[in-house]
């Protein structure tokens, strides 16, 4: 059957979330290679991921959007050389025959350059100053790793925060607001729970002082960075000389951050909450909050029909889908809504009807209630708050066990096969590359705040002294 | 001074609006050459055209919003014959280098091509009709004209709408009602009158069997394209492969059309609104309607500075920004946010303060009011609502007397110099092409509705039996 998933999430989760995606018609693989199609029911998790951020994020904090050009010259990128080793590696560039004598032409991996070059005309004076930007665009990275829907793929959709600030202090606390504000949407709109915190420096953003990000744990044992924050400090300030005027009439450097997330962070949800009746969508990014499902059976027919398309009228507020198609059964119709997606299942029968009630199924539980019709809106809208709490918290459970400490560099190994395994770490770069490289893949995820490393601590693998703790696992 | 534009839009209409752009902040030109930055005074337009939009076409027709790959394949263009001759000699490629041995990849310039090899995998059945989908992204187009702020860059902002159909009277009566949206658009959020109807074979989008326009005319007697809608027919469809088995259980052909606009709608809505002291932005998409200005003199300084604010704050739901800076004087602020654009401005002194009243100013007439402060929300809903009107009253004025009808060609070349022609033309692709020439730049702009030519007429230029009646101009 078509609306059925023939893998297991528990069994071959490669596989599972693929159908999940491609069944739930999230999105789909572009004939392009390496690309992949945004489909509608995928594009509208964004869409809602966009207005909450617009709302909570950008609003709140006084920040704007803006669009910067998809072109980046070749000497922007060479002016942060950090930067430049960091990312030339992926980038796509124009063809030749195209720009001309000009100069090479990058497709943007990320904006950086080509804002603060702007930037550096724009800022004058501390009243310019704090200058907070976001951008909603496509990024192009030429990844030669398989494609993986929302994980990873040629382009993306992101937003970029790019913030300059007159004080290093104010900068920083800044940076770390949005990391927690990334880990708040996550919470509040997906239901995802992740761990919030630094990077190290093999994994931070080329040109930046540290990256926080924020990092979610897959089903199969995997960890998923879903967002960063970078403090990018006075790097690319003077790389793209951006000066202001004081109030002190001095000329000065100001500081930077640049933050983002990706429709990545629909994969997460996506892989975090599903079974194998296919997708489970949080209740607050689902577009439509419920199904109505009219059981028709011989007279009743159509008061039956009457009734739904009433009870569909009345809950417009949750955009609720009336199916009345009559070429399906209802089971097929309750499998395919499964997959779907769809929060809350509302079925209406010739008994229902009698008794002024309809039957609510909850997607994620199944569980079944029965609701008087007066009751329903307020119904609704408490089994959608519940949903949304029963989903952080399954998952959070989840990550909590997920979550360990190893011994010794045998131990390490063991339990890095699927957990996010806390160890003290020397924090060279060199040595963490002998562990990527032992293990097959074991990378550092994050370096929890507020858990500073045991004086005289060693690290788990080189020996010397530790000097911070951090979760390692395998990753996407 | 920076913040007073030094060309008259009278004088030199291109300096004029070039300095509008700039000076209030709209966009820059951005370092890669033939591309612009969108700063978020610019952007908030965009963003307020993309609400309207979602909300009153997309939702409101059955349009769901999607994304398609940034990159399009060489082949997938040379499958449509018209599309590929049209296209591509505007189209820019990415580097071999990157691509390696596949085939040539293109940068979008529009999506029919890789939305419709989706949609060929999508449509199976009559139940999978109407498609209908639209995607928001970046296009580029390697134009080799000089860069006009909004309205020529290599890459703009636009909305795609990509619908398919089973029957062609279906698709033809949708491909007319997206162009009248569009000028509904035009005058509901921009108070911009437009002229509306179909554009000529020359001028027709290429693989379509007709295109809709709505044009705009500009005061230097340039007529703006501003949004098309294109009746793709079965070209893409056969070119494609798309198919669907019919309630009558055989294999058909659909029907489609596409249908866009772009940030080339902030340029026509700026340049024609805005006068000499800067940005006149209609009400409608001010992100900000007014603009608050106490006036402090001596003593009362501080009861006006609490009022103010005060004010500020019952009026958020109009999003109001008060200037109440000490480093700059009214009569500097005044001229500033005129500059800007902010539709009204309330000012506030002591003398206001003592009868309990605030001064309006509307930005497009420059006309103050008294009003007293019970009355004040009241007012600025009025006076808003009463400038969009008068806005729109004033454009439509002057695009009326732009009209004008041609006795011969001797008269039609004359006033070409700044109106819009009507004259009877016979259709021909040669024809007009030889128009062009021989007036150095006047073009087919449109073909009104309803407006069928008078029996026995001759093609203005040729003298052949005229087929349409078509209005030229010279155009951006």
């Amino acid at each position: 059957m078509a609306n059925v998933l023939t893998a297991k999430k528990e069994e071959n989760i490669a596989e599972w979330y693929q159908q999940v995606c491609l069944k739930a018609e999230l999105a789909e693989y572009a004939t392009v290679k390496g690309c992949m199609v945004l489909r509608p029911n995928g594009y509208a998790i964004w869409d809602s991921i966009q207005k909450y951020f617009d709302e909570n994020i950008n609003k709140a904090t006084g920040v704007r959007n803006a669009y910067f050009p998809l072109f980046i010259p070749e000497s922007f990128f060479n002016r942060e050389k950090e930067h430049a080793k960091g990312l030339k590696i992926e980038v796509a560039w124009l063809d030749k025959d195209v720009t001309g004598d000009g100069e090479r032409l990058a497709v943007r991996p990320t904006s950086e350059t080509i804002m603060y070059d702007s930037y550096s005309r724009w800022i004058r004076s501390y009243r310019d100053l704090p200058l907070k930007m976001n951008q909603w665009c496509n990024v192009v990275r030429w990844e030669t790793e398989a494609t993986k829907l929302f994980l990873r793929s040629r382009e993306f959709l992101w937003q970029e925060g790019h913030c300059v600030y007159e004080t290093k202090s104010e900068c920083e606390k800044e940076t770390l607001n949005y990391i927690q504000l990334y880990t708040k949407l996550c919470k509040e709109l997906l239901a995802l729970p992740v761990l919030t915190g630094k990077k190290t420096e093999k994994e931070k953003f080329a040109g930046a002082d540290y990256t926080m990000t924020i990092e979610s744990f897959m089903p199969d044992g995997k960890a998923l960075q879903c967002g960063t924050s970078h403090l990018l400090s006075q790097n690319f300030a003077k790389a793209f000389n951006i000066k202001y005027l004081g109030k002190d009439e001095k000329e000065h450097t100001p500081f930077q951050n640049s933050w983002g997330l990706s429709t990545r962070l629909i994969g997460a949800s996506v892989m975090t909450h599903s079974d194998n009746k296919g997708l489970v969508l949080p209740p607050r990014v689902a577009e439509n909050k419920a199904i109505i499902i009219p059981v028709f059976i011989g007279d009743s027919k159509d008061k039956v029909a009457k009734k739904a398309k009433e009870i569909a009228h009345s809950l417009k507020e949750f955009n609720v889908i009336l199916d009345d198609r009559e070429e399906y059964n209802p089971g097929w119709k309750f499998t395919e809504w499964e997959l779907k997606g769809i929060p809350l299942r509302i079925e209406l029968g010739p008994k229902d009807l009698e008794k002024d009630q309809v039957v609510i199924v909850r997607r994620d539980t199944g569980v079944k209630t029965f609701v008087p019709l007066k009751d329903l809106k307020r119904k609704i809208e408490f089994e959608l708050e519940a949903m949304h709490n029963d989903l952080y918290q399954k998952a959070e459970k989840f990550l909590k066990s997920s979550l360990a400490e190893a011994k010794d560099w045998k131990e390490f190994v063991k339990l890095t096969a699927n957990k996010l395994v806390k160890v003290p770490f020397c924090g060279e770069k060199d040595c963490e590359d002998d562990i990527k490289a032992k293990t097959e893949g074991v990378t550092s995820r994050v370096i929890p705040f507020d858990d500073a490393v045991k004086k005289g601590s060693k690290c788990i693998h080189c020996g010397k002294e530790a000097k911070v703790n951090v979760y390692f696992s395998r990753a996407y």
